[in-house]
């Protein structure tokens, strides 16, 4: 298994990109919006993962809430996997909580699925694997 | 820069490495103690990064002040670099509020210096660079 990204809710991109591209010494991507979560993305490719910065463009959108409830910071971190759908049954079967019980199509045609925060000391995971084509 | 690790305040080793250990499909490192930081940690070595969970022993440890004010959760994220004191220099000179100025030394030998999480949107932000021999 290997993280492949750290997603950090943010206020404002516009404030928070030139701060982290400072930090990185590197550029971020073009700006991407995900309807589906209501968010603007941008991302910076280190040598071993991205991070991505995400920006809500709705009170309803996840990342808006948790800013409303918990303030700026990490929201998620995900991590590449080969069979998703196998790893889901095998968490469920030993008591872990999940989100999604079976996998979805998220961003870029990945298959996701979110564990949930209670089962995992507060930290919300997200399980990814390349859809086959 | 690089990803080194992820570390994740836990008020338990024992109740959360059982949970980690079958979400990562692998057994976490012995436990290790840093006194300086009053803290027990366990390791888990991923593909492209390292897990840590740590677990404060004493009520001043900044993990059980983090529990504390903020429960469980991330902690922080470390980044590998090549020149640590150069990079403060720079960070500091473009506004980002440090914690420490000039690094210090960490675990492992390694010197190591925290970026101060006004700056960066919540997250607590770690530098690190090997020592020199």
């Amino acid at each position: 298994m290997k993280l492949a990204h750290i997603g950090i809710a943010v206020k404002s991109l516009n404030d928070s990109v030139p701060v982290f591209e400072k930090i990185f010494g590197t550029n971020a991507s073009e700006q991407e919006h995900v309807e589906e979560q209501k968010v603007n993305v941008r991302k910076f490719h280190l040598d071993n993962c991205d991070i991505e910065l995400l920006e809500g463009t709705d009170p309803e959108s996840p990342i808006s809430k948790h800013i409303e409830k918990r303030g700026e910071g990490i929201h998620h971190v995900s991590f590449g996997i080969e069979d998703i759908a196998g790893a889901l049954n095998k968490l469920k079967a030993s008591g872990i909580n999940l989100i999604n019980e079976t996998p979805r199509t998220g961003a870029d045609d990945m298959l996701i699925a979110f564990l949930h925060p209670k089962s995992t000391n507060g930290v919300l995971m997200e399980l990814t694997e390349p859809k086959k084509s």
